[in-house]
Order: structure tokens, then sequence, then C-alpha cells
């Protein structure tokens, strides 16, 4: 057992201990001294009750032995308040530093080691766990090296994923909800956050073009979960049955999808009881958008086979090419064949907020579900994913089992603010609070203009590389989303003919480069074959900190590691 | 458009853009003043770079005007460091506040008000999102709004959920994880969460009694997910068919669960295509556990339909009666018709840390698969839930997806640390770092610590009111888990003869109580009704924060609050 326990934990009472009670009431408490406490406590100004705004009562950071105090002296121990503000303040510390280094150009952007390097421990930071407790200064050491070792994702350098930036105002708001520590399943203990997530969910499908905003969705632990959650409904839409009965109440059914369209969509089809092999791929134009005549072709074939076509996913800003398949003529065919229209918006959805490029989503009012990651392209700190239904009811219909010590219909509220039976999780994590912060301190205005200067950034890179010496483009003309897909031709592989070899050389140069870059920590971009086309790089930018001289650092980059390959 | 666009989103290179290159390699670099910065870099000691510990940096808040200050103004911003680090600052003073009063028992728990309350705004707190951005200042108000309109899930008495409490070194873990922003699908842009979550991992499965922790695993978004994924592990063992080409794959698969088990087995069962009814309930006896005897009837009695008894759910430490199925005998049977035997520890699992209760999951060792979620009874923030699978590879097998855009097998590392494909998710929440580094603060002791403390309170509360005029307990003798159920009879049903009206009128005893504690806000407290069972208080301590004083309140606050009914 630790070695010296709480003083809580014992059978007394805890001598700090003041009830909180309406004055006037009976008082059936037996412990000591309560009367003084209760005259204490009627001397308390109500305004204290619940008030977090006293301005008197903040603490300062002073310099604290942190060596000889451990977790157990913390809140709720007794006497642990001071050691409690005393060690927050110390870890805020640390990350507000990591902050203004994130910004700060002439930090590195990782500092690579490989898994046995870092599994053997870096300079004391030993990654193992053990019987017995540290003391709080080595977890404010593990602290400071677990962000010495990472990557530093908000880097106005870092490339890597859809998913960058730092925005400062979401970081307040999952430290917020962190501090908060609730759970969506019921407005009982997340009132706020619960109707914050109507109202968010309620301007999002106003800004799709639904109706008054109606229809319904909720918030879920990314896009592939969110995509799910759309193959999971539009079942229950058409084949309620298969909810009580499983998929043998409704026999063959196929599912359509791009082959550039992101891989949740066959993650999903596996995990649902459809198999991969009843996801049908559509083929694209050399752009990446869905060909709507190979897919009417393809659902007549089905047809013909005797399979039933039940969905269809159309992506809006595909993971690799940045694509948008044109949703009016897949829309068109919907309707004709009575499928289900989902429009996997996760990375292209943000656009939706930009006046000037919302028109590459053209037709999405007319989606049955859309998915819409709000923490890719609008910056939101992870995890932010929406899955928004048309129709109202779906997706409660689908998911809801109404377990009885959850969702008490003899509450003293409206309990249809009771969300959580809709989602597939029990407890699901607070992701909307974050997003709502962020919406009300930059206003739609303000995400309207992080889209448009990040698109504004991808075509500066576009319009430079694409007649450099040296570069490639891997698709014609003006990308649609912020990603740019491009080959870097060394040298000694320019005056190269084509052919095998030449093809094999230059398979292996983006990753060399890509490493080259991880080592010496300056810069990220992600790179991968797709289809017949062997390894490019695809430059993504959503970082609202990125400027055009990251883009030309990252070229010159590109070309410094590159030029002898 | 914004009326005050960021500096940093112009064409022109940022002025205060530093350049990070290795000394004495080529620069290609074509912006101006590039040799100043480029000398002022090479000045700039190494240990600057990745140093997080310079104590001389340290920002001091200072007063400040947040009414002029919007989004805009912070980082990235020019000149943005300091308003960014003095909004931090002032979010975290009203964060540590927060804290502190969280943990005063001379707080409310929660500030009840109505859905309709707090849509139509509570003193200037405005919901509704708009199109212009709000002051910092406004975004200060809000944050403090948020948190006095939401229930303090950390408070002493709050004993609502199987998840309460607020733990110091986990809410600085989640912090940090915020501020660290990335993600778990690759080594590559988490190179020391993802090696965090293997050995934590590896850990839980030692403790669960597998050889050498061998096995497999992943964090996921909660209880019910981890579930699901057992439930589709199982069925990729057996019927591996069915990734690719569905449920027709393997007819009339059967799974077996406890009508007291969690509903995410049922939901599961709709989810992945099985249909709920062919999710068997077994029976269990007066205290909520299985009988094995009904499970092995019930297969037999399946297979006889011509069905396949695939997959049988024990449910260590049920939600409502805290229950654990004997493990042992339900791994028999499982053994002897060749079943997948998951065990829910979600609830239970955290008994494994404790040598005075692990018995109560005696056999876990046996199963194939375990759920286990530390942000229950481990007091871990939300989220924090782990699957874990006995044989290494199935777990991958039924998920990857190899997307080449994420898991390029070309990587300059070792990619087996690329987790990311066994997961249903793509992007994943890290939500290892706090429970890893709580696990180095107290120690595998500490949890054990913190496990027999909770069960010795909940035996208090069970000793003082298994005999207390006015209370009936649910079922006979001491609970297993610190799941205490009863009904508390008010003095005017005490001495009424059994009967309908009886059970009529101490049906509405609970949910009336339940709605005066909300509204006086002093303590709150789950109740439901099970089977024929009439709605009874399910009492759950998970809190550290909670003492024997406590649970006095608490049956002081319902007999205040009951007495009258």
């Amino acid at each position: 057992m630790a070695a010296s326990a709480p003083s809580s934990s014992g059978g007394e009472p805890d001598p700090n201990s003041t009830n909180l009670r309406p004055p006037g009431t009976r008082f059936l408490q037996k412990n000591n001294n309560l009367e003084e406490k209760i005259s204490s406590f009627k001397e308390r100004s109500s305004k204290d009750l619940l008030d977090n705004s006293d301005r008197d009562s903040r603490f300062r950071r002073t310099e604290t032995d942190f060596s000889n105090l451990f977790a157990r002296d913390l809140l709720p121990a007794k006497n642990g308040e001071e050691p409690t503000m005393q060690f927050l303040l110390e870890v805020v510390d640390i990350l507000t530093n990591y902050v203004r280094k994130t910004f700060d150009r002439s930090t590195k952007v990782l500092d690579f080691h490989h898994p046995h390097q870092l599994l053997e421990g870096m300079e004391g930071f030993n990654l193992e766990l053990s019987d017995q407790p540290e003391s709080l200064e080595q977890i404010l050491v593990d602290c400071r090296d677990t962000l010495k070792y990472g990557v530093r994702t908000g880097h106005p350098r870092f490339f890597n994923q859809l998913s960058t930036g730092l925005d400062i105002i979401g970081l307040a708001g999952e430290w917020l909800t962190s501090t908060a520590n609730t759970n969506m399943f019921t407005y009982e203990i997340a009132p706020v956050f619960v109707l914050m997530e109507q109202l968010t969910l309620k301007k999002m499908r106003e800004i799709i073009g639904w109706p008054d905003g109606e229809g319904d969705g909720i918030f879920s632990p990314g896009g592939a979960i969110s995509n799910m959650y759309s193959v999971m409904t539009a079942r229950y839409k058409f084949f309620p049955d298969v909810k009580t009965k499983g998929m043998t109440a409704a026999h063959r059914l196929v599912l359509f999808t791009s082959e550039h369209s992101h891989y949740s969509i066959k993650k999903a089809s596996a995990a649902l009881g459809f198999g991969t092999e009843n996801l049908i791929l559509l083929s694209t134009d050399e752009r990446g958008r869905v060909i709507p005549a190979d897919l009417e072709a393809k659902v007549i074939d089905a047809k013909a086979r005797g399979c039933v076509p039940m969905f269809v996913n159309a992506t809006a800003g595909s993971t690799v090419y940045g694509a948008f398949d044109p949703i009016h003529e897949i829309a068109d065919i919907c309707e004709k064949y009575n499928m289900w229209l989902h429009v996997d918006g996760a990375w292209g959805g943000g656009l939706l907020m930009s006046r000037k490029h919302r028109h590459k989503l053209s037709g999405v009012e007319r989606a049955n579900s859309v998915t819409w990651n709000p923490h890719k392209m609008m910056g939101v700190p992870l995890q932010c994913s929406a899955i928004l239904v048309r129709e109202r009811g779906v997706l409660s219909g689908c998911n809801s089992m109404c377990a009885g010590y959850l969702f008490q219909p003899d509450k003293q509220y409206d309990v249809s603010y009771d969300t959580g039976d809709k989602a597939i999780q029990c407890g699901r994590h607070v992701d909307i609070f974050k997003f709502w912060l962020m919406w009300k301190a930059k206003g739609t205005i303000g995400f309207e203009h992080h889209i448009d200067k990040c698109l504004d950034l991808s075509h500066y890179l576009y319009t430079k590389i694409r007649d450099r010496e040296g570069y490639q483009m891997v698709f014609e003309g003006e990308p649609q989303h912020t990603n740019v897909c491009f080959w870097y031709l060394p040298p000694g592989i320019r005056d190269m003919p084509d052919g095998q070899e030449r093809r094999d050389r230059l398979h292996k140069v983006a990753p060399k480069i890509k490493a080259l870059m991880m080592e010496s920590g300056t810069t990220m971009v992600g790179y991968q074959p797709q289809g017949d086309k062997v390894n490019f790089f695809r430059m993504v930018i959503s970082n609202p900190a990125a400027t055009r001289s990251d883009i030309d650092f990252l070229t010159d980059e590109i070309e410094r590691l590159g030029h002898d390959l």
C-alpha cells in the first residue's frame, strides 16, 4: 500500500467538510461541530457559491519543491489546495512554453528518434510503469520529455496531415472541457454542452442548406465513425428489420464509393456486415472525381446480378487529390434508383464556410447525410467530427436501446434533450465545446477567412511549382482543395527515359526525402502512391500559421534534400 | 470578411520568420534579409531548440484589457505572443478556481436549470452562434458561464455516474494532450504516445494474467466501442470471410449476454449486422450474476434450432448491481462449445489492481478479450477505455485496410509501430497520456489504494442502511462492487400493505427525491427500475474525494427530501 495514505481515507468525517444546505431546512447531519460550520456557511455571501470570477482568490506561482510531493498530496488530500495549484501552474508553464515555441520557426518540427531509442530511454525518460509512485518533480520532467520527443503538429511547417495547426481558442476550450470532465449522454450531467451541440449541429445543417436547419446529427469520434453512422442510418431507413433480425433481413445489399474515397467506407462495410466485396468502387476521372455514368452503369449491373443498391458515398474533398465528386449528378442517380446519398465532407466540408469555395459542394443539400470534420479544415483541435442526417428520427431509431439506468423517462426535465441514445457509444467525450468557443470567438467570417487563406496558399504553391524545373504535377489543372500532389525529380532522374527503371527510382525519392526531413526535423509533408502512380508528395494546407515563406521553405527543403538522390 | 485580417495572411514572407536549417547546408531560400536571420539563428545556443525547461522565459499574468482583443490577435498573428499568453493564463485562472471549488463542500454540485431556461439565455449567457466574432473578454465570460451552469462531476458528493472525481494528475495529462494535439494513427506523428499505449496495454494484459502480457489491444472511445470490438474480433476469428463477403458468409450466428449486462452489447449486435434477436439474454441469480446452467441450456437450444453460438459476454461489474458473472464456469462452457469469451470489465476491471478484490474477476485470464475502462473505477478523466485481446493478430486482421496514404511500408522506421490500422477509426484521440501519467504518479499501489478505499466506503454505506428504518435493499448480501442498490421508503409508505398501490407510490419516490436533489444542487445519485423492480437508488462510489461524511450527507439528504413524500 501507499506509504502515506490521504487523510481523507479514514472513517472519520473530514474536518474540512462544510455542508451546503439551504438555510432553514431541517438538518440531520450527525457530525460534530456542525453548528459552527453552518454559521460559517451562512456568513458566506451567496455570491461565493458557484462564482468563478472572484478575482481576489488568484493563485500566484511560487517556487515549490516538488521532489518531496506526490500525487497523494494533491486535492482531495487535506491541505492539498496549495500544492495542487502550484503543480497545475507549473504544468501550465510547460504548456505555454510549448505553445510559444510551436509558433517559432527557429524550433524544429520534431526531434526524430526510432522506436527502439525511445524504448531504451532517452536521458532518463523512462516510459515503463512501476508499482511505486514517482515524485511530482519527476512527473513534471515526464511532461516536458513527452513534448520534447513528440511532433509539433501546430508548427507553421508541419504539413503532414489534414489536421494541422494549434488554435489558441480551441486549445483553451479543450482545457476547459478536460476540467469539466463530463459526458455527453444526458442533459442531466452535461446541460450546457448538450445544448451547444444541438445549436451547433443546427447551424451546420443550415449551412449545408437543409430547410430551417432541420434534421439530426451527433458529434462522433472522427470521420471514420461518422461515415459508419451514415451507412448504419441508411440501412435502418431502408431495412429497419436489420436492427432486430440482422443482415439476413436484407440480402445482397451493395454500397458504392469512389476508388479515391477514404478507406473508412471500406472499414464500415466490413464492420457492419456488408463485406468489402459488396462495396463497389467507382472509377474516377484524371482529377480523382467520380464519373457519374460509371455509377449508373454499376448500379444497373448490380441490380442485374440480383443485388440491392442501397448507398452511395460522394466524397467532398478526397484525402489524396482533394477531389470533389459531382454531387448533383450523383444525387440524380440516387433519386432515380432510390439510394441513400451520403457526402463524406470530412476534409472538404469546411469549404461550406467560404462564399468563394462552397460551390465545390454544390448539391450537398440533396444528401441524406453528411460527414463534416471541423478538426480538419476548420482548425478545431482533435477530435471534432459531425455526422448530420437530413431526416429526423432515423439516427435515434437506428441506435436507441433505451437503457433504463441512463434514460429514465420520469425525470423532471424535458428528456428529449437526453440525446445519448442516438450514439453507438454510451459515454461520449465532449467534442463540442472547443468548436462552439472557436465559432463564438471567430464568427462565421473568421472560419471563412481561414479557409480562403489556406486555399490562396495552395494556389501559390501550385502556380510556383507547376512549371518549375524538377517538378511534375500528378494531375493537370488547379487543385480543388488545398491538396497539391507532385513529384520532385532529382537532377539525376530528369533526363532518364520513361520506363520501369525511372519509375522505380522515382518511387524511392519521396520516402527518402521524407526520411531526411524527419531526421533534420525541419518540416513534414506526406507522400504515397495512388493506383499506378509511384510515390508522390501530397501537400495539404490547413494550418493558419503557414505563410508563403513556409511554402517556399518546403520546396527549398525538398530540393536541398532531394538534389543528390 | 473580418474587419482586421491577421498580418500573416498576406503574400509577403512573415518578417518574424526564422528559418531552421543545419548550419553549413546549401541554402536556397529567396527571402530578403535571410543572411541576418541565419546569423541570428546561429547565435542561439542549440539547447534552445526543443527545450521546454527554460525558466527565465516564464510569463507572468498582467492586467490585460481583453475587450478590444479578438481571436485574430492571438498567435499566429504578428505580436500575438503576449496576448496569447495572457489569454491562456486568464483561462487557467478560471479553471484553477473551478478546480478548487470542485473540492469545496460549501459549493453546490450543480445549479440546475431547465433546457428552455438555458436556451433563453441566462444573464447574458447566449448560446447562439453568429457571423461576427466576440471579444476575448466575452469569450472568457462564456468560459465562466459554461462552468457555472454545468455539473461538478468531481465534487465529493457527485455519485451519479460510474465515472466521477477529478484527478489532478489526469487533468494535467489531458491539458498536455490537448496542447500536443496529435493523432494516434502513426508512430510518425505520435511517437511517444504510441509507445506509451503499447507499454500500458502490455501492463494491463500482465495484470489480467495473460502469459508475459502477450496479446493485442487498443484504446477506444469508450466501453461501448470496446465491446463492439470484441464482437467484431470474435467474428473475424471464427468467420474471417465475413470481412469480405459480409454476414451471408456466416449464417445464424448467436451471441449471449446477461440480462443485466450493459446495453452496448445489444447496440453492437444491431450495428454489426447480427440483429438484436440473435443476442440471447441469460438469466441471473438474485444478485444479478449469470447462471452458468442457463447459458449451457441456451447454447444447446440454439444449436438445436440450427444457430451457431459464437460469443459470450461475461460482465465483470454490472452497471446497476455491480455483479460479477462467474467467469470460470462460463469459460468452461465456452471451451466446451468453442465460443469466444469476452469479459466486459468496463466497470469492474479496475478491481484487478487490488490484491484484496481481484478475486472477483477470477478466470479473467481465460477470456479471449477484455474491456477495461480506466475512466471508471480508476478515476482517469474521460475518455479512457481499452479493449484487450489475448491472441495477437486478430484485431489487426479484422480491421486493417492498409491505406496507402497513412501506412506507407517504405518509411525509415519500424512500421510495426504504426498501429492505427487496427482501429475502426482513422484519426484517434490520444487517450493514453493522462492514464500513463497517473500510473507514473500513483504507481500500481496508488490505484490499489483508491479502489480499496472506494469499496470500503460502499461497505460503510451498506452496513449503515442495511438495517436502518426506511431503507430496503434491492438484493440481499454484501455488494460485490461499490454499487449499493436500495429503496428509500418515506414514512407514509412504510406501513402500507404490499401491492400495486404501494409499488406505484414507491416507484415515484426516487425520481422525486432526485429532482429535489438536483434543484437544491446538494448531491446527485442515480436511480432506475430493473426488471420487475420499481425505481430504486443505485449508489456508486468511484470518486477519490468522497469520505464517510459524504455518504452520511447523502442518506441525510435522501431522508430530508423524501420524508414527506
